[in-house]
């Protein structure tokens, strides 16, 4: 049975962790870099040990520390919470090997779940509907346009081991395609070292809806919805909703059911997330799936009523879980933003700093989940997210109205933020009409 | 149609009252005494206007000032809150002769529950068990002889015009009641200038339930559940929960109809409470019906998703109820924690001042009601309750150890606070059994 849990992990997330320990009477262990030595979490937990010096790979990356931690303290599992090491397969089996419960998935599953080729190839499988595309290398521009063809235009062209934007190219019509492919490959050789070139299918403007999955470790899976998490600048979520308002409930069946298929498909247990893009036809597509705790799975929590960081605890203590799918009822309408501290007028740029002062909403259907006070000094070197605000209402309108008056509440002076921002999101007229995509604030606010 | 209504309260009712107006798409004015200028009620209505010098009767009780800041901001509405003017008739009525809206019942429902023996004529009426008693002034000690022996010992010798525990003596046996007659006739005398005396019977250790009513101005009327408000020291609630741990479905059904009866009785509309004692045998007895919104009803917002304040704007726009008795589903369990500013170790003197540090708890399952924050002055005119923490949970198990892990985050520093008392409460074998009544916390904390 876990009695003592390690949390791997700093800011709200294990402020998080640590309450839900505390609810089931588990002791907890923070560990806390040399610039958290007065966060909240390292003040909440029972214990708290210091891992190292503020850069992330000196502390919550370190992995030696971690465990001696863990060792030390006698804790029998770890919660990795997201970020930092939660989707680290290599992570997890030390865990495992120590003897140590790793709160999550099995290391092999995070290993397969983060080869996205691998991870494809699977939902295929499965019948999990996958972005069409190439299905492996495309060598040359005679092949490039018989998959073109075949995967039909807009297409995307990507090098293998692309990331951050380069080595792609989006292709419109057949005429686009070759001088595509051959920027591509030269970007790719440029900045990858590599020239491997393959092609998938470009989904125009989708929604980014994923849906949670919680299974337990005899092989019962569940989903608990979905949630809307399109509006996003640059890739970052920004703002997340359930359940989605284009989600109708035979659509809901029908990629629950495929989201459980793809859990299955991988002995999928604890909770996960499968993310999926959704075209304006209402067609859905496998991206990638999440081995760990979201950001956002509040917003899961507030119209299921279940809370799923005890559930976490509950599986890796083996037990069955408590529920069946029947039994998940989806209720009201929650809304998550993420309030950071940042500069929206200079470029979102990150504001560290001394918080001279801080009010937060509360009332009716608010809940915050933060580990800043007054007085707190963010530091520097980690994300930029230092609250979650939530607010849950019978129907969409209230969850936004409810939103906009506790946003209005919220209070933080010393720091730059974007709760004005998030306000500006809320009284837009797409965003209200539920008329919007993953490029809406690009499209919306010019950035 | 409501357009904007006038706040005729402070602290974090008023706060709670904008809350709701806001999210209803509302205007708001705040009123203000000199003492509260600063105050967080004063800052978040969209309009505030100083009513009047910090003492009650001069500002928040100070009926032709507030009426003219209501005429002053063109309010078409009023809400009062609790305490202050909220249960006195009289303001009710000139609201009306204004053409203001009072949210609540009409003047002469307020006027009726306000009389207690006229009452107590009309819930015997309308079936409702009333405290069995002497129906009147009791002559002569002859007539209480035969009175007690009617009602059954051990009785209540009471003034007709007391209060405060003055001129009550309670009579365990018919040896003891001819001096507990003449002591408290002369007490009464002594105090109140009347020596008029009724008797009722004493109920032993009760429970105090309470049924919320919600009631349109077309005659339908629903029940909400119960409240346990038996936590008292010295008739003041402490902690409060919804559901009952010692109400069955059966019994709620039993007291929730008479609870209906009582407010149709007196063609109640508006939100109102029929307070009730509960004997050990789960006999139950009309106390009184309080015709305003309570302290506690967050306990029952939390359990039926129904938001109370809200609904009470709707209902004095003259709209009709959203439900009906069968859509009222009562789901998990709630607990509120009313949190003072007063010394627990020093007889609870209450403990006015600067707050230097403010913390509050967060997280899933809890809600913070409140109008205080880090550098607010507490004036020391005002009750001392600044803060509402509710906690809800699956089950009363899951509250109460989400209530400890909120109330051990919560840090108020600069002055002295009741948050220890409530944890005590919290982890008294007792209390967690279930196992009290209105005695429990004289007895178990000899206070």
């Amino acid at each position: 049975m876990i009695r003592k849990v390690l949390i791997a992990n700093r800011g709200e997330i294990a402020v998080r962790i640590i309450r839900a320990c505390k609810e089931l009477g588990i002791q907890t262990v923070a560990i806390y870099s040399e610039a958290d030595k007065d966060a909240m979490h390292t003040e909440l937990a029972d214990e708290a040990i210091c891992v190292g010096k503020p850069k992330s790979k000196d502390s919550y990356l370190n992995v030696s520390n971690i465990i001696s931690a863990a060792v030390i303290t006698k804790c029998n599992a770890i919660h990795p919470g997201f970020g930092f090491l939660s989707e680290n397969a290599e992570f997890a089996a030390i865990c495992e090997e120590c003897n140590i419960k790793f709160i999550g998935p099995s290391s092999k599953t995070i290993s397969i779940m983060g080869d996205k080729s691998r991870a494809r190839e699977i939902m295929k499988k499965a019948n999990v509907p996958v972005i069409p595309g190439s299905d492996g290398i495309v060598e040359n521009i005679e092949d490039a346009y018989i998959e073109a063809e075949k995967i039909g235009y807009p297409v995307m062209v990507k090098a293998a081991l692309g990331g951050g934007g380069k080595g792609i190219r989006i292709v419109h019509s057949k005429e686009e395609l070759e001088n595509a492919f051959f920027t591509a490959k030269s970007e790719a050789m440029a900045n990858f070292g590599d020239d491997t070139i393959y092609m998938e299918k470009f989904i125009v403007n989708p929604r980014h809806i994923e849906f949670q999955i919680l299974g337990d470790e005899h092989g019962n899976i569940v989903h608990l919805g979905e949630r809307d998490c399109t509006v996003q600048r640059r890739n970052q979520k920004v703002l997340e909703e359930a359940p989605s308002s284009i989600i109708s409930s035979v659509l809901r069946e029908e990629m629950g059911k495929a989201a459980v298929r793809a859990a299955k498909a991988v002995k999928y247990y604890n909770a996960g997330t499968i993310e999926f893009l959704v075209d304006k036809y209402g067609s859905f597509y496998f991206m990638e799936m999440n081995t760990r705790i979201q950001v956002e799975h509040p917003v899961t929590e507030m119209i299921t009523s279940i809370d799923i960081v005890k559930e976490q605890i509950k599986i890796a203590n083996g037990s069955d879980l408590s529920f069946s799918q029947e039994d998940v009822c989806i209720k009201g309408h929650a809304i998550e933003c993420r309030i950071n501290a940042e500069n929206p007028k200079k470029g979102f740029i990150p504001s560290p700093g001394k918080i001279e002062f801080l009010n937060l909403p509360g009332g009716n259907g608010i809940r915050v989940d933060t580990a800043v006070f007054t007085g707190y000094k963010i530091p520097p070197t980690y994300d930029s997210m230092i609250a979650k605000l939530i607010a849950y209402g019978k129907d969409r309108e209230e969850a936004i109205n409810k939103m906009l008056r506790a946003l209005d509440e919220f209070v933080i002076e010393g720091i730059d933020n974007n709760i004005d921002f998030q306000i500006d999101i809320l009284n837009n007229e797409k965003f209200r009409l539920g008329d919007f995509d993953t490029s809406f604030i690009s499209k919306e606010f010019n950035l």
